[in-house]
């Protein structure tokens, strides 16, 4: 087999073979296909894009290109989300252990922030002592004590992805439908979860800016869960505005324990909850406690201090705060018809909550509080936004971000996507 | 100035600006543009193509990113020729010293064979002596001395054009037009001619298969051409058998000497002389001595003896003769009707007249002589082509890429291309 070969068949719109597949995403991996070559097939399949077939297939490859873990010594069904991530988008938190709660056991691979979206496992690591990178025995204790662990994806697993996103993130190649459904999916099946629910995000604060666009994802990531064996259901959900009122590190921290101590702004727990079912349905377990209850009695909660403190976290410990603040007010009186997640996301990215490199520290304390959301009536000089950061030279650009992001309309009516659009099963 | 932003804009299908292309081109060949990123940008461009006026930028961009030669201290008009490479097609070394012959310079800077067709330098250093690297200086005395120099192009000529082609040629990225022009282009007009003259081969034994395509590169290289100030005409002519009856070095050289001697195949001096009156009228030299003449009363045989000789070679020295032969006859009696270019090719190739890798040696007497041309009636066991190679084993290889490449038919009637296909100016 040839590199060249493999590049032109797939240039000159073709379907590529199983064992071209194997061979490309193999010999990728080993080094034997050079950067620049793989760059260019990356950039075929961009163009030119992949069926079903070929999507399951390189998917298939990149499982293969490292280790799969395996949950069955564990007495229950295990189920986990993947989010494609958003503004405020904390849901991961109050969820697992909920879920947990419930009766489903979740592996829960997570990562870190890039850009303007935040990353769970910066979140959880403004909790002192807590610790993302666990070994896959300190895995498996954890989701037998706890029965939900969050924890940082080890490098054995599909090595292939973590090569081929590196390369795509500098050669425009990141945002192809297939490629971005088989590096989600090859991750996941590789985590070795039983059932799947995706939370596929639309709207300006997500990677998929429309309906159409976040469907076609969502389709293929279903096809490909279903065609290796693994439940998988797909929410299609709103990201035009953010999620909740936190955004940030901490912040988001303190809003999921709100939520699991039974409070907690209305979207967040709507979305928690119908996630909730979902992974629990998909885990053969619809028709047990319902995640609503495990919220009122508690029960959540207590799954969430015992997975924290086996990870090292002291979940009584008071999380970090951010030296400066900085208030938005409302221009005017009447309705906030528009916040967008987008301008919002941006601004806590550069007030410290995200990082620019892969290498950059993040501050816990940085972030935005969301005072309003769409739909509320204000007056004229309320606080609208709370800006957060450890050093006050960044709120001038943090503020920058926020020009046009919201607005207040008299009598206005907001207009925004509902916060479930779909379900794809 | 960002990789991934002009990547982006020529993947989403947009038009680059001068300033992206300038930059792009810039910064590849000064190394701040990665091999991956090019390669994924080339892709981009061979799949969503580029227009006239991005073709023409990127051209001038190649050719800035190098020296420019200047012929102005010439007392006589510069033109020159380039053929996009066939099989047999020698058309330059009877060429260039006939139209020097006939009153204009001719800088032709030529290149070696790789795959299936064969280089010019290849053919010439199968002279005893003849060097192919030239200063600049000693250039401009042979074009002084002889009319005429053909050699190799230096390093310092469209460097980008250089290090662009290793990269497409590993990337699956070749069969791109604009790509394909801008590099022919670029280096032709660094080169410094006043005139040019595309011969655009044709058929199967070219790389572009179809008139179709050969008409779309030759006018994406006549508008190049033209938009930087440059005369120049395209012919698009056949290549779906071999031109002439050598195909190798040494003897395709031996088949040139023939035709300056006013012999030589028909199909040679027919497309040797329409060439050199396109080269002479676009260079403002029409009306004056015509080719014809010239190969008759022996002045171009006059210029290649001279021209030779200033290379260093010795233009009466034996020719190399490979050490074994091995005859194809005809199967049967009737028609030639076809004689398949890519298959002759390929069999000169592996019988050692061409190289698989760039740092392979080339055999001087190697190659294939036809013995009968399409339209031809043979008798069977005639001969109809020996191969010639310095070791037998190569027979082999090279007959089996043969199979199938001729067919004789009782009262059959040839089915090729006109010798001259069209003209574009």
């Amino acid at each position: 087999m040839d590199a060249i070969d493999v590049i032109r068949a797939k240039r000159d719109g073709g379907e590529l073979t199983p064992e071209q597949i194997d061979w490309a995403v193999d010999a990728y991996t080993r080094g034997a296909i050079a950067e620049e070559q793989m760059s260019a097939l990356a950039m075929a399949i961009l163009l030119n894009g992949m069926n079903r077939a070929e999507v399951a297939r390189w998917t298939e490859a990149m499982i293969a290109s490292g280790e799969r873990m395996e949950w069955s010594a564990l007495d229950r069904p295990t189920t986990d989300k993947h989010s494609t991530g958003g503004v405020g988008d904390k849901i991961t938190l109050p969820l697992a252990p909920l879920v947990a709660a419930c009766g489903a056991a979740v592996p829960q691979l997570s990562g870190r922030g890039l850009g303007h979206t935040g990353g769970t496992l910066d979140k959880l690591e403004s909790i002192p002592g807590w610790r993302a990178s666990l070994s896959n025995d300190e895995m498996m204790d954890v989701l037998r004590s706890a029965g939900a662990v969050i924890c940082a994806a080890g490098t054995g697993l599909a090595p292939a992805d973590r090569k081929l996103y590196a390369l795509r993130d500098v050669t425009g190649t990141v945002e192809s439908i297939p490629l971005i459904a088989s590096s989600i999916m090859s991750k996941k099946i590789a985590e070795g979860t039983g059932a799947l629910v995706l939370d596929v995000k639309v709207g300006s604060g997500a990677f998929m800016k429309t309906v159409e666009n976040a469907r076609e994802l969502a389709e293929t990531m279903v096809g490909i869960g279903t065609d290796n064996g693994l439940r998988t259901v797909a929410l299609l959900t709103a990201m035009d505005r953010p999620l909740g009122r936190a955004v940030g590190n901490a912040v988001e921290v303190a809003e999921s324990v709100e939520v699991l101590a039974g409070g907690g702004p209305g979207d967040i727990v709507e979305l928690t909850v119908r996630l909730a079912r979902e992974m629990l349905d998909a885990a053969g377990l619809a028709g047990g406690k319902d995640p609503a209850e495990a919220l009122r009695d508690g029960s959540a909660m207590d799954v969430w201090r015992t997975m924290i403190s086996a990870q090292g976290g002291d979940p009584d410990a008071k999380l970090p705060v951010a030296s400066e603040s900085h208030e938005v007010v409302a221009p005017s009186s009447g309705v906030l018809t528009r916040l967008d997640a987008f301008g919002v996301g941006v601004a806590a990215w550069r007030l410290g909550a995200g990082r620019a490199r892969k290498e950059d520290p993040v501050s816990f304390g940085a972030g935005v509080i969301c005072h309003a959301k769409p739909g509320d009536t204000v007056t004229a000089g309320q606080p609208l936004l709370t800006l957060y950061a450890d050093d006050a030279d960044r709120f001038e650009r943090g503020l920058e971000s926020l020009e046009g992001a919201y607005e207040v309309v008299p009598d206005g009516v907001p207009d925004q996507l509902p916060l479930i659009i779909d379900r794809i099963s």
